[in-house]
């Protein structure tokens, strides 16, 4: 899939929704755990609940892996159903990695081949041979962190290098940028830093963005879609837990169906006055 | 484990050697694919034939993971093993994680308490958010990726930022320093940057650092320590393939004690002539 694919899907569907199926078997409904696998039992039920009103799913693969051998069982049955039912999604593996060469490839393997996700979140600490390799593998996507949504981003992520005076998410999108192009590489910029959506869109205005932090975490979508859309959209919005979790009852999927409609309505207006729609 | 008990460690083996067990099933010997898990296998026979020559192991997580729920299964069975025969063993989950909040306490649960890893390794791009949760668990580590010993190191980690000149992977080593102390924080400094340990160790004089990239990367021990020992020891030098993968015969464990030896008897030289033992 490329940026332009995608864009006409996020046209089709009206929607540039992204869920997060981080599915912490602690929130899951009680009555799921008489199944065989309760965490995939809770993400098949929000994905047929909600499929028609988001363009991507991204499981977060701590809460998979922080259970062992099955909680990657609940991830692959996850992944297989999405592909298999809804093959118009665009999957992505929220698994902030970055190692070297060989072992970079070894995840790409496994991300994209047996998994088969389109897209893998990346971090940009270790440099280019910790990048490149996942960008061999035709129509997937490496989408690499920039400028995160949580309070840390300001730790190192702001700092003011002396390269003209950039900041350091600034550098790292101006350097990856040339390492891939616009069909196969996203950068993760977080809701809350609204403001500095302006300077990234001057680095990078064509890339599609991955923007988490709507939601729990106060990002607010109207503002991040002034200075973050393109004509392209060029935005994929993510949010988790008030969507999966606004309802514990034996009823959660339709209250996160309703959860996901009202931001997907929200977003078709935007598309609208956009005219990207 | 503190940090003294860590060093009396080293001083009675005489050693601060790490074998990572990056255990690439091509690279296996063709033998063990008779059993029922030949990663396991490999492993068990590594440990069984170097553990009084080194202080640490180091599974590169992405070797595991890459072959899915099976992959983990090695893992936990690896982890499990060397617990049980060789408790003194300093066990580092190598993941390179980074995530925010309730992510990092699911994987600080996963690799310290599911798995019983000592220590894990994380970037530190996220900021001290991602770093925290795992600094509450007692006698347990953090070792953070400060400057990597590969050549993608150079991308952003010697970046110098606007903050007296300093470059970006000394302000981290500041600023994360701060968050932790010489008893649960170590970093990642690849020996592929010998002079740069001078620089680093004005910042972190007692710390303990993870030390990759001997052997196959081109690092040379004696160099890395002439600047990097401190009157802890201070120092894990870790390799990988050049001994595990040493020979490929159905004795390879042979040749891997043998290559181990030939660094241990070189790190015990080195450790009587700093009067360290």
């Amino acid at each position: 899939m490329n940026a332009d694919q995608l864009f006409k899907k996020i046209q089709k569907k009206k929607s540039f929704l992204c869920v997060g199926l981080d599915t912490d078997p602690q929130k899951i409904p009680v009555n799921l755990f008489d199944t065989d696998d309760p965490v995939f039992e809770f993400n098949k039920k929000i994905v047929d609940a909600t499929n028609d009103l988001v363009i991507a799913y991204k499981p977060n693969l701590a809460f998979y892996e922080a259970f062992g051998p099955d909680g990657l069982k609940s991830l692959e049955k996850t992944v297989d159903y999405i592909k298999l039912n809804y093959p118009d999604i665009f999957l992505i593996a929220d698994a902030k990695r970055g190692d070297i060469g060989n072992t970079a490839k070894l995840y790409a393997r496994a991300f994209y081949q047996s998994l088969e996700f389109d897209a893998i979140t990346l971090s940009p600490y270790m440099g280019e041979d910790s990048v490149k390799p996942f960008l061999s593998f035709k129509d997937k996507w490496v989408i690499i962190l920039a400028l995160t949504s949580n309070k840390g981003s300001e730790d190192f992520q702001i700092i003011k290098t002396s390269l003209s005076e950039k900041r350091l998410f600034e550098v790292i999108l101006e350097k990856c940028a040339g390492w891939g192009n616009i069909n196969n590489t996203m950068f993760v910029v977080g809701a809350t830093h609204p403001k500095l959506l302006e300077d990234i869109r001057k680095i990078v205005p064509d890339h599609f963005l991955l923007v988490p932090g709507i939601g729990e975490q106060g990002g607010d979508l109207d503002e991040i879609c002034k200075l973050g859309l393109n004509d392209r959209c060029g935005m994929i919005v993510n949010t988790s837990r008030s969507v999966i979790f606004a309802d514990s009852s034996v009823n959660f999927y339709i209250a996160a169906r309703a959860q996901a409609q009202v931001i997907q309505v929200q977003m078709e207006k935007i598309l609208q006055n956009r005219r990207l729609i």
